[in-house]
Parts: structure tokens; C-alpha cells; sequence
């Protein structure tokens, strides 16, 4: 039986909901996506119970846990995956990430740890270093001989790298650099490895020779032996934080520390023995953000992780909101599933949306990552174009694990603050994701300033007829939109019920249609706004810049939120025709008119929504969508493919469901 | 100098901010409010290091300390506050919340640790129970001879206390009571003091006397002697916790536990010597709300304890911000504050007056709890007022504190990390107030409940005309809308500059009729989409309830807007003219304007405001407000008046600052 729905077109027919039945198998592979085996593999790792996290572990002990977990990871062999087959590794850099990220189900402080030793510390080597470099210190990492850090940050410096003050000196004299830390605000800080473990580190500093400063560049720095760090190194412990407490996170400085000139990683500048400095990149801006490139390795690893624990938070809030009951059912002898609730509904399906499309927009970031890393398509323009998406997704991501794995926790109730549910212990770790790696509000305005940059590219050398026309569009739309004609034909032709008014929006052209009109228009008034900045004195222009931070920092968002619904759609595109396809359509547009109905206030102001449509979209929301997902919430969650040993909140695992059955039968037999 | 400002009459003139001096010795004690003498006393207890939280402290510790501080509690004396004179208390239940409150500043362990002993164990004792167990019981909770226990919820019930399976059945023969935990589900859980220091506990139950159920009931039940547990009770410890760790939360069972007739606290229903039960309140349901109407108490402290969290967090990113420097600044030699970003602004400038807000809020809820419970007003009407206002100001305050809280670490990025910082650990130690004490999401569907009954109160016995009447303004208000009349009206006024169609907006009336007319008008569509409930069978009048589960929530959360908003205006009002009333003035505008810019949808869509209003509103905030209030901020945080002792955070109490120094110096000597 089908049944018809309010539609634009009367033929239009959708199944009922309760008649498809998802093929959970099929969809769990679809979501595994193009690393499904290296997945799959990491993901066996994480349910041993050697790598699991135990909650609540003192510091020193799990800090202690979380190094031998990485002798595992070691001992199974993922960790090749990013290494040069020059050194034994496997030169799979997507592949690589795909088992990084899913390290997350175990222990986030592992997958941090794991990402600080050999994706940042052992990927500065490989990355930043040559030949030699690789050879001389890369089995080392490999193995965790040689546990390492990555000091770049400073107490005074962090998302702004180079502004960083800790200097390189090379001494003509001895051939070799001298190292060292001018100030407190200098100081290496939040360094992992750094507080116990670190034996050497891959040290950031301004490399200064004959009295010039060539800028931030890498060297291979010891640190310790077995007495402690070596002469001129200092540092202390960071302390506890409010997650990732697995990770000695800690405090370097240097004191006019002797490095050898070789171990100046020399891929981008290098120093030779006549102490004369030399780059393959001449610009030393060019040079800088190339050195800097490197870091986004780490950038779409933690959009991984994010989407990895999205699916556990959603799978544990998902698992207990269809077996917990409260409140007696009027009329009924029973009490009510809290899925069952509206609200409950609201807050955790649109949430499953995104996981689902944060899933998808990972693998699409990953495929990008892999053919640039890989060199299979490594131009200029698609580096820059992955940096541009890794800048764009890790903001996007990280804070919507964050809000996912908040609003879980809250659907949990008492039992989501206990750390045997380990929602609330989740969000502590996930915190920082938002902060480190390129802080979310610096990454976006990098984001921003792209799309300024290609939108200003479409005047450039444009004549001037070209120029007016583009003003008078401008002009134009604001004068039809200030006199709100286009609204007012909206009203007027959504007049009548709200099923014609809905079916505009509900196209995915349509949803495509405003989310990707609302990106141009947010870029266009901006730039229209910072034009005259060209002409100004830098401090003005900054000013004006800044007056518009706020609108810059929205649109790169919005642009974030249009790729990954994009992301979403071509994965569904792709699907066979099916049940899997049907629900997974209703899902994507859950997660479309959630976008939308979020920024309606905006759509509104722009004429882009008549009042009426706007209104329908939460009533469709609400009434449509959310209850024809209702049935597939469960299957939903069982397609992340989680097992028991990934899972391990007992609220999650069968527990409940025990209460509650032996609940009823013991009101069965009062009754 | 003043300087003339947009303005709908041109004689208004704002003087320039920068001329601006506040007070913020005088506005430190306005905000101290009717209890400032209380909360001094309770803050410089708060400042004494042996009542510190120690980051990163193991949880056995933890637990110990704080029992530890429950000890230097007594010693002050505030404890005695809330308790009856008859047995040596100062029966002054504001004062003793204002005390309370407080504690969340030197750790919120010890706030609800604390709480539990005197605010739910002892309370409970003290308002449920009559003369003799006060004398019996309230001197050795007092002392702390007794720690005890609320002993409520249970695995399988949180919110919904009325359906706690727990059993207290009279035996006649023996003519004592036997207490009974029939499944797993009905163990007491997370119960604090449960799992290590409870000697006793307050137990809730359902009474049963010759085999009738006469609802829930509370008695007053030993727990535990130097061996342990007594016979027939056990328990487990909760483990580890989001936050919160220093106190012992834990679950509890009873097998068939004899407890003494006169245990049954018995101020609202007692069994006598013949076994027969009989109780001041006849209606069963009246009863057990009357009984339950003891926990206000405890939802009116978490508003305080939330409202001074938020101000503690605000203070630590508002610090940090002011001298935390990051970027060059174009065409200077300095780096760029952060506090001077737009963007950082928008983060931390309305949550800073949030904190405002809530703060002033407090003091009225307060005001009106003393009033109640020292028996000054204490009407039927006057508890149901105050239990809607807290079941409002509970979920506003408590998820406000973490916005707030979370904003504030994300803006001092890998400090805000760092335990020793205080704020990812206090947003975990907060996480909890969300759900528990009455979860926020059945609480605003309480105050839902009540606000359309006060509108259905209207057509009571209202003859047909009356109604036909209201349905005729009802209609006449969606056509009128839905025609967009208003609107084009709107437009046609607001033609011309952005001043003058921001002019209506900033009026504190106009700000009012907004929120105001938000409120009433969310509630009559609601009324009306539920009229018909009251002809349907309980299925399906719950069924379509659910249908605008979504829709009661949101009424209700702007109900508790509404209210917050009128406390900050109240409170503004009551200032004399001066400096400090004029910052005051501007930042109830960026609430104000805060929350309308966050409806902004609903007032487009129900044709409130002009799309052009709608845009000036987001220009009025990013450059008239927050350009006028940064100059201030520091001194809006230094009016909260937390001492280094209440702060601690080595950010934000000159760390950093002293660090911007030595680097501004070490650059100058470089250049």
C-alpha cells in the first residue's frame, strides 16, 4: 500500500513509512564508504578491551594505559598506512586517516595521542624533512622508540604560527643552530608527549641565519634520555584539562640549545655548510603556508574523529530513547517510549541527520585528502582547494560533535552523566577539538577570505560594462527585495494550503537552491561592504574588515553547512532505488529543512521565503518527517555498524531494556 | 561631550562611551542584592583555600575533601539559616539560598553536596515532617552527626516521581512500616551521599495502608552504622561522573526494611495507632504536588548557583580577553586584543549580559520564595506563582550557564582547556543542573501547562459572544497576516535610513510589547491547535498534545525570557541616572536585542517586524552596541566582585598579562 502525500505534483506517491524496512547490512557498508576495509579493521582493534577507555582512571595511570595502547597500534601494523615505502610503510595517506579516525571509539585521548606521534610529530618528518630525515628517524616514530612531539604552538602563540618567537640561530661558527625560547610567552605549550614521554620533538621556531629571519621552520630536536631532558631543555606538565586526560600535555623551552644543522627539516628551506640559506619557494609567505599545508593531515583526521563519535553519541542516545519509558500513557496501561515524544524527536533526529551527513562529507574530504597526498592530482589549485574544505569541515564538524554529543547526553538524562555512559566524558574530550588544529573561528575566516577571493576573481580584469551590470543586479535585488515584491508574489501564489507552499522547498533543488543562493548573497554583501577597503590605509581597511567578522564568519559557516548537504545528497543520489534510498532521502531532507528552518530568519529578510513557506517548514518538520523517521530511528543507528565493545554503555547495551521489561511485569502483577 | 545617536526623536543624545566611569564598587553591591550582606559572608568563606576544588584531584579524595568542607560549613553557621528557631535555626530561607548559591564558587561539589544535607535531606525532614521529627532529626543533621540522603528518584523514574515503584506498607501487626524496592528499576539512584558518608535518608515511597495506595510518601530511614549498611539495605556507588566527583553519589535497595511508625514523616499524611491513614489534603493529586512543592527550594538555588557560575566564567574569559593579544594589527607594531574582534565580542558580550539578567532574576525569585516559605505571603496562588517561575527560571538559568560557560572556554582556546583555568571542568560540574532537579524539558512543559490554563481562564464561563468574538480576532489576525498587510505597512514606514526603523525597536516598550506579544501570541496558537483535545478520548487528546510538544516547550522558554528580561529592566529602572544606569541601559539593550534578533523568523513570519527592522537589528548590535560596551566590560566583570581567591584561574588573575609585557618588550628591543 502506498499512501499520497501532500505533494506539488498529485502523482507523486511515498511508501508508508512502516512498510520499509531498512537493509541495515547494505547501509552499514555504504556508510563505511571507500576505506570500508581499513575501517573495519580499526574498528576491530577498538572493541579489544586493552584499548578501551576506563572511565574515571586517575591521570597518572591512564596517561600511562594510553602510551601502551599505542605499542598496540603499533604491533597492528595501521600505523604504516601514511609512511614512505622507502622506510617500510605503506604510502596510503586516506587509508591512513580512515583507521586514525575510528581510534575515537576507544579512547579519544588515544586517538589523539596516536594523531600527536605519528600524524603531526611523524608527518612533520616526512612532510617537512628529506631522504635522510626519513631514513634516520622515521623507523623510530614508526616503531615508538622514539615517542615524539610536535612543539609548534606556543603559551603566546597559537593560531597565529607565525608570530611564533622561539628562535633557530644558525652559528657560522660551529655550523649548527642554536635554539631557544626568548620569554614565557614563548614557551612551547599544550604539547602532547611533551609532560612525560616525548624522547624527541620536531620544534617550530623563526630560523634566523646571518642576521636575517627566513621565517617559521622545523627542526628534529632530542629531548631526553633516560635521566630526563637534556642540558638547556626545560618544561613542565600541563595538568589536568577538561578531557583527553590520557595525554601527558606539557610545557617546553629552550635555552640556547645546541641542533645540529642537519636536522633542520630542509624540504622547503635548508641551510648549506657555506651557511647560506636557500628555498625551493621563493615568496616567504608562499613558503610559510606550504610548511603550514602539512597541518592538514591533521584537520580532516578530527572531522573523522568528530563524525565517528557523533555515531557513538547517537547510537547510545538513540539505543535508550527506544526502550526508556516515563510518564503513564493516557488511556493506556503503559508508559511512554521517550522517542515517542515529540520533543525527544526533535532533539535527537535532526542530530542523527547530521551524523549521517558529516559520514558522508568525511569520506568525500578523505577522497580529496588521498588524491592530493597521494599524488595522484597534486596541483597548486587542489591543495588549496582541500585546504579551503579541511578549513571549512573541521569547524564544521567538531562543533557539531559537540552539539550531538550534548544533546545525547541530555536526552540520557541522569543516566547520560554518568561516565559508564560515557556521553558527558565524551563531550570533555571533544572540547579542545574545537580550539586546537586552528582554533573553528580563525579556520572559517580563512574559509571566508577564499570565497571573497574567488568572487572578487569573476571582476577581475572585468571591463567596466561588466562592472555596472553586476551593480545594477546589486542595486536591483535590493531594491525588489526592500519593497518586498517578491514576497508579496510568494504569498500570493502560496495562498491555499500548506501543502503547495511546501512543496517549493521541498525539491532537493530546491533545498540546494537556497542553501547555495544564501553562500553567494552573504559573499556578495559582504564584499560589496569591504570594497572600498582597497583604497584605505591598513589600519582602516582592518577596521572595516573587522566591522564585518561577524557576517564573514556566518557565510564560510553557511558554506561548511552546503557542502556537507552536499555531500549528503550525492551520497543518497548514488543509492539503488529502495527503501534504504527512501529513508535515507527523508533523512537528508531532515538535515536540509533544519538548515534552513534555522536561518528562515535570513531567508525572510531576503524575500528568498514568503512568511507562509517559512512557517511550513516547521510544521513539516515536525509532522511529516520526524514521525516517518520515528520508525527507522533504531535502524538508523544500528547502521554505524557499532558493536557491543564500541558501544559499552550498559544504558545502550541491553540494561534498560531489561528494567523495563521486568518493570512491567512486576505492574502486571499488582495489577 | 555627547554625541547625537540614530534615534526616532532627534533630541535623544547618548553620551560617548568612552566618557563613561562606572561605579563598580556601587554596582558590585546593586548586584549583590537584597541578600548582600549573606552572600559577602558566604564569599569570603568561598576565598579561604581549604574550601578550594583541586583540578584533576582523584575522586576518593574528592569525596573526602569535600565531606570535609560540609564540616567547615556547620562551623560557619549559614547552615542554620533555613532551620526552624525551634531548634536553633534562623528560619530565613532567602538568606539561607543566598548562602548557598555561593558555594559554587569555591566548588559546585560542595554546593550540591551540601545541598543534599541541608537543602533536600534536611529540608525535606523539616517540611514534611512535624515537631517531633524535627526535634529528633534536624539537630544532628544540622551538626552533620547525620549525613543523609533524598532518597526520591530511582533508576526507572526521574521526572515522573509519581510513578516510583518503591513500597511502604503498613503492617498492622507489627505497627511499623516495611520498605521495599520490588525491581531493579526501583533501586534509588544517583542519590548523593548514598554511595560512602549516608547514615541516613530521607525515603520516598508509595504508602500503602490495608492494602490502598495512598500515593507517594516520605520517611525518615537509618541507613548505615559503623559496620555498614543495616540489614536488608544495600547499594552501589554511580562511579565516576561528567563532573561533580567530589560527591558520592550512589544507589540504594531495601528488602523488606521494618521502619518505625513514627519515621513516616507526617506533616501531609499520617498512619495512627490504629492503623488508619488520614491526611490534611483529601485530593490524592493535590497532595503529592503539595509534598513535591518542597523541591522549589531546590530549583530556586541551581537559578542562583547557575546565575554565579556564569558571572565566575564570564570574569575569566572577560579578563583573559581584554589583555590576550593574537594577529598583527595592519599597519601597527602591536598585535590585535581580542576583546577588540568583533567577533569575540558577539561571543562574550551578550552572554556577559545574560549573566546580567540572570543575576537581577535571581534576586526577584528569591524575593518571592522568602516571601512563600517564611510565610510572609504564603497563599495557594502565591506557591503556584513562585513554583512557575522557578520550573521557568531553572531550565533558563541552568542552560544559559552553560552557553555561557562553553563560550567562555572557547574563547580563551587552549587555556580555557586547562583544568587550572576552571572552565571546561566547571562546564562539566554544571552539565548535570540541566536534567536533574526536575529535568528542564518536562519543567518548561509545566509552566506550558500553566500559562494555558491562565489563557483558557479567560473564556471561562465566557458566554458565545466572547468567544465568538476572540475567534473573530483570532481569524482577523491570520488573515490579516497572512496577507502581508502589515508587513507592507511596515516597509513603507521603515522606508529610508536604518535609523529610523531601528528607532521602534530600542524603546524598552517596544522591546517589551515584542517579548511579550511573542509569548501571548505562541500561547493562543497553541490554545487553539488544542482546542479539540477536550473532546477526545485520552489517547488521542495525548496524541495531538505530543503533536506541539515542540511548540509548548518553545512558549514556555520565551515565557522565561520574558521574565529574565523584565528582572534586568526592573532592576535598570530602579538605578539613579548616572554613568552605571547608562552602561546598564545598553547592555539590557544587547539582551534585549539579543533575543529578538534570535526570534527574528517568528517576528517576520507573524509580521512583527519589517524585514528591514529585522536587518537593522543584527547592524544595531554589531555597531552601535558592542562598540559602546567593550570599553566597559572589564568593569562589568569587576562589578561581580569575585575576589583572585574566588577566580583562580592563573589567566585571568595577571598571568597572562604579565606575559603580553615581556613579550611586548623582548619585540621592542628586537626592532
Amino acid at each position: 500500500m502506498t499512501v499520497t502525500t501532500e505533494s506539488p505534483r498529485a502523482t507523486e506517491k511515498f511508501p508508508a513509512s512502516e512498510e520499509l524496512q531498512l537493509d541495515t547490512a547494505a547501509l552499514g557498508e555504504y556508510l563505511l564508504g571507500r576505506w570500508a576495509e581499513v575501517r573495519t579493521r580499526a574498528r576491530a582493534l577498538c572493541e579489544r578491551p586493552e584499548m578501551w577507555k576506563i572511565e574515571g582512571q586517575p591521570i597518572p595511570e591512564h596517561r600511562a594505559r594510553v602510551l601502551e595502547q599505542l605499542g598496540h597500534l603499533v604491533d597492528a601494523g595501521g600505523v604504516l598506512l601514511s609512511f614512505p615505502k622507502s622506510v617500510g610503510g605503506k604510502a596510503d595517506p586516506g587509508g591512513n586517516i580512515a583507521n586514525f579516525e575510528q581510534l575515537v571509539l576507544a579512547d579519544p585521548s588515544l586517538q589523539i595521542k596516536s594523531g600527536v606521534q605519528w600524524g603531526l610529530f611523524g608527518a612533520a618528518v616526512m612532510h617537512l624533512g628529506t631522504e635522510k630525515h626519513h631514513l634516520a628517524f622515521l623507523p623510530g616514530i614508526m616503531s615508538l622508540e622514539t615517542p615524539g612531539c610536535f612543539a609548534m604552538t606556543e603559551t603566546g602563540h597559537g593560531s597565529d604560527v607565525a608570530s611564533i618567537a622561539t628562535t633557530a640561530t644558525y652559528d657560522e661558527t660551529t655550523g649548527d643552530f642554536i635554539l631557544h625560547t626568548p620569554h614565557r610567552g614563548a614557551w612551547k605549550d599544550y604539547i602532547g608527549n611533551a609532560a612525560l614521554h616525548g624522547k624527541a620533538a620536531v620544534v617550530f621556531a623563526q630560523l634566523i641565519v646571518r642576521g636575517e629571519n627566513h621565517g617559521v621552520h622545523a627542526l628534529y630536536v632530542p629531548l631526553r634520555d633516560e635521566k630526563g631532558f637534556l642540558p638547556g631543555i626545560g618544561g613542565e606538565d600541563d595538568g589536568p584539562k577538561g578531557g583527553l586526560n590520557g595525554i601527558d600535555n606539557g610545557r617546553l623551552h629552550f635555552t640556547n640549545v645546541r641542533v645540529p644543522r642537519e636536522n633542520l627539516l630542509d624540504r622547503y628551506g635548508s641551510v648549506d655548510d657555506q651557511g647560506v640559506y636557500s628555498s625551493p619557494i621563493e615568496s616567504r609567505g608562499r613558503r610559510f603556508f606550504t610548511i603550514l599545508g602539512t597541518l592538514v593531515q591533521g584537520r580532516v583526521s578530527l572531522v573523522g574523529a568528530a563524525a565517528v563519535a557523533s555515531q557513538l553519541a547517537m547510537t547510545i542516545a538513540v539505543k535508550y530513547g527506544v526502550v526508556r519509558r516515563q510518564f503513564p500513557v493516557p488511556g493506556a496501561d503503559t508508559e511512554q517510549v521517550l522517542l515517542d515524544y515529540q520533543q525527544h524527536q526533535r532533539r535527537l533526529l535532526p542530530r542523527l541527520a547530521n551524523a549521517y551527513a558529516m559520514t558522508f562529507a568525511q569520506d568525500e574530504l578523505l577522497s580529496i585528502f588521498h588524491e592530493v597526498f597521494s599524488g595522484e592530482k597534486d596541483t597548486e589549485e587542489e591543495r588549496q582547494d582541500l585546504e579551503t574544505l579541511a578549513a571549512a569541515l573541521k569547524p564544521y564538524a567538531t562543533w557539531s560533535a559537540l552539539d550531538i554529543i550534548q544533546g545525547a547526553r541530555e536526552s540520557c538524562g541522569g543516566q547520560g552523566y554518568l561516565a559508564e555512559n560515557r556521553l558527558s566524558t565524551l563531550h570533555g574530550d571533544m572540547d579542545v577539538y574545537v580550539t586546537f588544529e586552528g582554533d573553528n573561528t580563525v579556520l572559517l575566516q580563512l574559509v571566508a577570505k577564499r570565497l571573497l577571493g574567488d568572487y572578487a576573481k569573476q571582476f577581475k580584469g572585468a571591463d567596466f560594462g561588466t562592472m555596472a551590470g553586476y551593480l545594477a543586479d546589486q542595486v536591483g535585488e535590493a531594491a525588489f527585495n526592500r519593497s518586498g515584491l517578491r514576497r508579496l508574489a510568494q504569498n500570493v501564489a502560496d495562498f491555499g494550503s500548506t501543502a503547495r507552499s511546501i512543496g517549493y522547498v521541498r525539491s532537493t533543488a530546491s533545498q540546494r537552491q537556497l542553501l547555495t543562493d544564501r553562500v553567494h548573497t552573504m559573499v556578495a554583501d559582504i564584499a560589496d561592504h569591504l570594497k572600498p577597503a582597497s583604497k584605505l590605509p591598513p589600519e582602516e581597511a582592518a577596521a572595516l574588515m573587522n566591522k564585518h567578522q561577524a557576517a564573514l564568519i556566518d557565510a564560510a559557516w553557511s558554506h561548511a553547512e552546503l557542502v556537507v548537504w552536499e555531500a549528503f545528497t550525492h551520497a543518497v543520489d548514488r543509492m539503488e532505488e529502495g527503501d534504504n534510498k527512501q529513508v535515507l532521502r527523508w533523512l537528508r531532507d531532515l538535515h536540509g529543512f533544519t538548515l534552513i528552518e534555522k536561518h528562515r530568519d535570513w531567508y525572510l529578510m531576503k524575500g528568498r521565503l514568503s512568511a507562509h513557506r517559512a512557517e511550513a517548514i516547521t510544521d513539516y518538520i515536525n509532522h511529516r518527517l520526524l514521525p516517518r523517521l520515528r520508525p527507522h530511528a533504531l535502524e538508523l543507528v544500528d547502521s554505524f555498524g557499532l558493536a557491543e565493545g564500541h558501544i559499552r554503555a550498559p544504558i545502550a547495551t541491553g540494561e534498560e531494556h531489561e528494567r523495563q521489561e521486568e518493570a512491567r511485569a512486576y505492574e502486571k502483577g499488582l495489577a
